[in-house]
């Protein structure tokens, strides 16, 4: 019977080419991040169930990880156990959650607004399928303690300027606010149903107005309102987007909320350059139950769904604070989406370091051969330093595969000459 | 009833000081290590307990963190359910153990010898204690398919200028081969409980030649035997070096032990510069069972415990190919064990981007130092846009304790003047 070392359903182990593509995305992603003044910092992988089962993760709560408890708390003898008795930890299922734990243990050390990086591992049991699996890294920022929207500007800012320096460009940041959202529920005669109202709206991307409408009637939403925001939708995907700010005036908002909004929008659009676009988008939901304000993601038209997301999230950090808000907005990029694309686009790493095999024949070459390893190395370059096989053009082309440009055969009889390796 | 904030028992968070050592710790050492044309590989966090209950994980094996099983899977109703019948996977406990599987998975997309280095987090549930984490960072790289001492050489190479690159100096690396040990137990006739006498020997550190002479004897070796090593031991540190390879010749080893032994030993010496030593050592032992050939550790004087450790283990990546050996030799830096040196030397990081912070007063102002902002950015500094608190001394005071070197306040009215920020 052959083994299986394939690594457990849903879990990828990765490829020396496949991590250099994930290293040099990170230290790109990471670099523009520090330059807006973000500070990174790491979580445990484990966390209690007390936070990571306190309601805020949604779904993503149904598909923990969970760990076993150890020892002598583990008792396996007593009867009627339950899930939740055998164990006490599990694995992150996001960023998110984490990190308010983080600000509440750490706050008083922590500059304000605290702009945090994280990036790192998060664990979903969640049926693997094509791009999507059961570890995966999320790539977040986050500003905490601001609670105006030169957080959003922020954020938005330095996620369009990583994507760019990964080579994306022509891409869409769609933005809207919550607050909107309830008021177009209101407006329309939803608000009583108005989560139900929201779910079905969010699909409308996937099934269109005539979909969003069947659902609303299937969930028994009044058929008269339905038919008006029907065709209200029709009607205003057809407006300017001047236009479409000035209908949001007809919505019981606070017209800060408008205010705000046509500033993003303007000071992005200013500091875009027009190498991307960034536009108010009235059907965009976002998932997740806890954001408070501002909305946004990032679409490609090459790429169906969005490699961006994120929003403001006032009512949650304070949760383990006593506190009722402490202002808090995000935003993640796709990390896994935007590998993706590039595998798919073959897109190739810049190389910044010339990388050179050095063969030697005996271990006494070896011994002289180091010495010449080390000073190429002193220089910046990378050394391959290995022994001269019988088949040296097998050796070669191998060589030439894993991003060898050139190659020198040390001899103490002869001068070194450095020859260019080509790829099969 | 306040809540408790704090992660998970033995388990950290790390803030943005403690971050930004651990990325630069890490970026030094993966600079060094690709010099030397090792490739980085990950593997998932979660393996299956196949592989981590194979008994090649020593007492490792009996501090994993087991995940439970989910859904339907998990037969909680079912009479009499031990431990293993509610996991099916768990935290790895080390990097090597996974390599094995990763090595035998996908070894015929990789070069030979295969280069690697692997960087991450591994879980074990020990008591925690100062210094010991139930998370922590390994640091290794392995050599696979290479059976002369070339890879021996080249990962202390990559070891030592590494420890250099995060300046340190003046630490010795000692060798040994486990076949010096078995032949020394074989020569005081320790062969039959040569594990027992292993266990005991390696605590010489710790116990001295006394405690080692009580150990052995209770537990229950010979006392003429014992009598006659631990005279040995006495007489054979006050030998020198080139002596102590002389009596090598006494064992029954073969020769090209003794002579791969000498060569490596020469050749770290003559490549140290004499910045620092290297010294055969036969008293290393090294715990884990599964290496078979030279044995390496790398000490301070100024900090009692290795700092790194390795060796070579030809009997252990076979194992998944139903192959006798595939020759392997690998060389751990204690990651977390440099940390928490260059935290007590009070390391400074050396600073290489300049941070600046920008004020604004307003919102108009802020879209106006947008522009600026992003364009230091684009010259390579860290901007940290602010708006102007009330309590503007303090605010400065916060900067200058996280970092930042000089501040600038934008106003249309007037030039744009840096200032230097005091630390307070």
């Amino acid at each position: 019977m052959s083994i299986n070392t394939a690594p457990p359903r849903g879990m990828r182990d990765f490829s020396p080419a496949e991590m250099s593509l994930r290293t040099y995305v990170t230290g790109v992603i990471l670099d523009i991040y520090r330059k807006f003044g973000f500070v990174q910092i790491e979580t445990a992988a484990l966390d209690s169930l007390e936070f990571l089962n306190s309601g805020q993760g949604g779904d993503n709560e149904k598909m923990l990880f969970k760990v076993l408890k150890r020892g002598e708390k583990l008792e396996l003898d007593k009867p009627n156990r339950s899930e939740n008795d055998l164990v006490d930890l599990a694995l992150r299922f996001d960023l998110t959650v984490p990190l308010t734990r983080f600000y509440a243990n750490q706050r008083e050390k922590l500059p304000l607004p605290f702009k945090v990086i994280q990036m790192g591992n998060v664990w979903r049991a969640e049926r693997p399928q094509k791009g999507r699996f059961r570890q995966f890294v999320q790539c977040d920022i986050d500003v905490i303690g601001q609670k105006e929207i030169f957080a959003e500007i922020e954020l938005i800012l330095a996620s369009t300027q990583a994507l760019q320096a990964l080579s994306f460009d022509n891409f869409t940041v769609k933005i809207n606010d919550r607050r909107i959202l309830e008021g177009l529920a209101k407006y329309f005669g939803f608000e009583e149903k108005k989560e139900s109202f929201f779910i079905t709206f969010d699909k409308l991307d996937k099934i269109a107005v005539e979909g969003v409408e069947k659902e609303l009637l299937e969930n028994g939403f009044e058929s008269g309102q339905v038919g008006k925001f029907t065709a209200f939708l029709k009607d205003f995907s057809n407006k300017t987007v001047a236009e479409q700010l000035d209908f949001l005036m007809n919505l019981e908002v606070e017209s800060k909320v408008v205010e705000d909004l046509k500033t993003v929008i303007k000071t992005i659009d200013q500091a875009s350059q027009g190498k991307f676009s960034v536009e108010f988008d009235i059907t965009l939901v976002r998932g997740m139950g806890y954001y408070t304000g501002q909305i946004f993601e990032i679409k490609m038209p090459e790429y169906g769904s969005s490699v961006a997301g994120g929003g403001r999230y006032d009512k949650m950090v304070g949760r383990w604070l006593k506190k009722e808000d402490v202002p808090a907005c995000g935003f993640s990029i796709g990390f896994e989406r935007i590998i993706q694309i590039l595998e798919e686009k073959k897109f190739e790493i810049p190389q910044k370091m010339e990388k050179i095999a050095l063969f030697f024949d005996s271990k006494e070459g070896f011994m002289q051969a180091v010495n010449q390893a080390q000073q190429w190395r002193l220089e910046g370059k990378i050394v391959n330093l290995e022994q001269k096989q019988k088949n040296f053009t097998r050796q070669l082309d191998r060589l030439a595969e894993h991003g060898f440009e050139s190659f020198a055969i040390f001899d103490l009889a002869k001068p070194l000459e450095i020859k260019p390796l080509k790829k099969a």
